[in-house]
């Protein structure tokens, strides 16, 4: 795990930051740690592109620059991003990949992050992935990362010359309590973070996204907001 | 290699077209392998864009639709993007990896194919990476479409429930002259395609591509148009 053996004071991380709690946590996280973090943002025609302006509330709360990125994903058919396909609410009884599942989307997020990190020289990303997205998405399983970290290393100058960029996963092992409790203690302002799949002026409470943010909040005993 | 291993017949392929040479050459050695293409085409602000153009003709050449994805490579530094940059011309004793080296470049291609494929339903991409150029370019040798490949497997739907998207390099152990006499035999309209980074209205036949090129016919005994 390349996460424990950071030596980061003074050294810049590039952080992919999507306005949601897992992601601000990482950046916390990333900045506690005495990196210098440049948050990069995507703006994917997303349902819920409410989440940009969470992301730019979250960077300036942190002191952190903020790219925003305008990117046409070529994916279709994902419920995510498709209005006219409905977007189920939570169900447990729903098993496999959900259909939020936007083929490639962090494929191509750290790719970007990649060429931005190793331009700005930086010696780190950070993704806030983790346990709960993997038991459905495949680009949030640990597997899929021990393989971009090898791209990480063959597929850049940095990487074939020197030290590879670390794609660094604190949250993959931890439940959305522990991540919600780790940024309690990191002093992350949940406040203006935005969860919610269907991005409108308040959060449904029923999609995937929220129904596993109230059940966080719930478990770790803290007051959401 | 699992470009060997094909079994084509009315199966869909992704063909990363740039205007060059080499992905022409790709696109219709997967053409002849039975594989309904599909081309991709990057619009990066690159100084040669009007590639862009020789890219239209050499799809419309074999009959394949193209989708052109604009897209803002977040890399800096590099002398294929940035016209204030100075264009070396080839030099044998230039070692190492070249200035028009573009961070990232290829991971991100590789993961807008990974991300259309899937969408799509196809089975394969081509991309027309080669031995030359790994000489220098990270992002194009052997060892980084093996880690892609893993990246394939692990990052997608179709890699964790199915069988995963093959990435084909069919040009990868190829010199440039191998290429061209292979581009002759298929048909490849070679006096379509655009070589030069300089992208002014006739090539400079000084830069790095050029230079490959000029070889490449010359050694493989055939005359360029």
């Amino acid at each position: 795990m390349p996460n424990k053996r950071l030596k980061a004071s003074g050294k810049k991380a590039v952080i992919l930051l999507s306005g949601g709690l897992d992601s601000a946590v990482a950046l916390y996280f990333a900045k506690k740690q005495g990196f210098k973090c440049h948050c990069l943002v995507f703006d994917y025609h997303q349902r819920h592109r409410r989440e940009i302006k969470s992301a730019r509330a979250v960077a300036e709360s942190a002191g952190s620059p903020i790219e925003i990125l305008k990117i046409h994903l070529p994916a279709k058919g994902s419920s995510l991003l498709d209005a006219n396909l409905r977007l189920t609410t939570y169900d447990l009884r729903l098993k496999g990949i959900p259909a939020t599942y936007v083929p490639g989307r962090n494929i191509i997020f750290l790719s970007f992050a990649l060429s931005f990190a190793e331009t700005e020289k930086a010696s780190a990303i950070f993704i806030g992935a983790h346990a709960q997205d993997y038991s459905g998405y495949p680009d949030c399983r640990p597997d899929f990362y021990r393989d971009f970290r090898r791209v990480a290393k063959s597929g850049t100058k940095v990487g074939v010359e020197g030290r590879p960029i670390e794609i660094c996963t604190p949250l993959i092992h931890k439940t959305k309590a522990q991540i919600i409790k780790m940024g309690k203690r990191l002093g992350v302002p949940f406040a203006l973070t935005w969860s919610c799949y269907r991005g409108a002026r308040v959060p449904c409470g029923k999609c995937d996204s929220c129904y596993y943010r109230i059940k966080g909040f719930k478990e770790a005993g803290i007051k959401d907001i």
